[in-house]
């Protein structure tokens, strides 16, 4: 993925890829140790009960792996400068070794008035299911970009 | 911290205490690597180009240490099911060895109508640097609770 060059390089609209990932049930025993300590996070067993029927990744786990997607790109690695929201869903768990597609839409550009060096893009992100197409986590992302 | 034994047990208006986080250099660069590789997350001396002036917590990292600072508590841990959503806020840069106190406030309690053994809460909580008083950041949770 080229690097984007500038915030006025982007089109309301326009589509994005960035790859796939995968979480192992060791990735999210771990992630969910260290930052979700809840029972269906952390114990395979107890999981069972829940209204899951097995392990899931936390929410934030997903967040993050989807997050690290786009970045790991390089596509904004010439242009953040950083952020300043993100608004997510989880519309259904994720389990071990789904196999999760990132995409994105950009959904406004709104150049800064004041700092006439940046702008606002909001962007909303999505986690696709690949086995099945579920959409399992959405993140509208609002950042600044140099321009 | 007494866990909650119901969703019915949350008043709209509770304020809840959760203690402080404290995000290290080596923390900060760790979680940067991992999940956030922005210069101003990874480099110390790149960061100190960037608009913040010096390396600065992953927004990311600021939100999972706030999320876990409420859940190592074990207020939750009777009750939670499950969240929906996170709306999260940045506002303003995290450094190394701030003190952020983590707090919540009730907004919404809202039964289910079709599972009678649960209810959705959405709770504002904050994070505020001990030292100054700034919040650094609001995350708006709403998550599912068993009554």
């Amino acid at each position: 993925m080229e690097p984007l060059r500038s915030f006025d390089d982007l089109t309301i609209g326009q589509e994005l890829t960035f790859g796939e990932v995968v979480l192992t049930r060791e990735a999210i025993l771990d992630f969910g140790h260290k930052w979700d300590p809840q029972y269906f996070h952390t114990d395979e067993e107890a999981a069972k009960q829940s209204v899951y029927g097995g392990l899931i990744a936390s929410g934030l786990h997903t967040q993050c792996a989807c997050f690290q997607a786009i970045m790991r790109t390089g596509f904004y690695e010439r242009t953040s400068i950083g952020g300043v929201g993100m608004d997510v869903r989880w519309l259904a768990p994720v389990f071990p070794d789904d196999h999760i597609r990132v995409t994105g839409k950009v959904q406004e550009l709104i150049p800064s008035r004041s700092r006439t060096d940046r702008g606002v893009v909001k962007t909303l992100y999505t986690g696709t299911r690949a086995q099945d197409g579920q959409v399992v986590i959405d993140m509208l992302i609002t950042h600044f970009l140099r321009r």
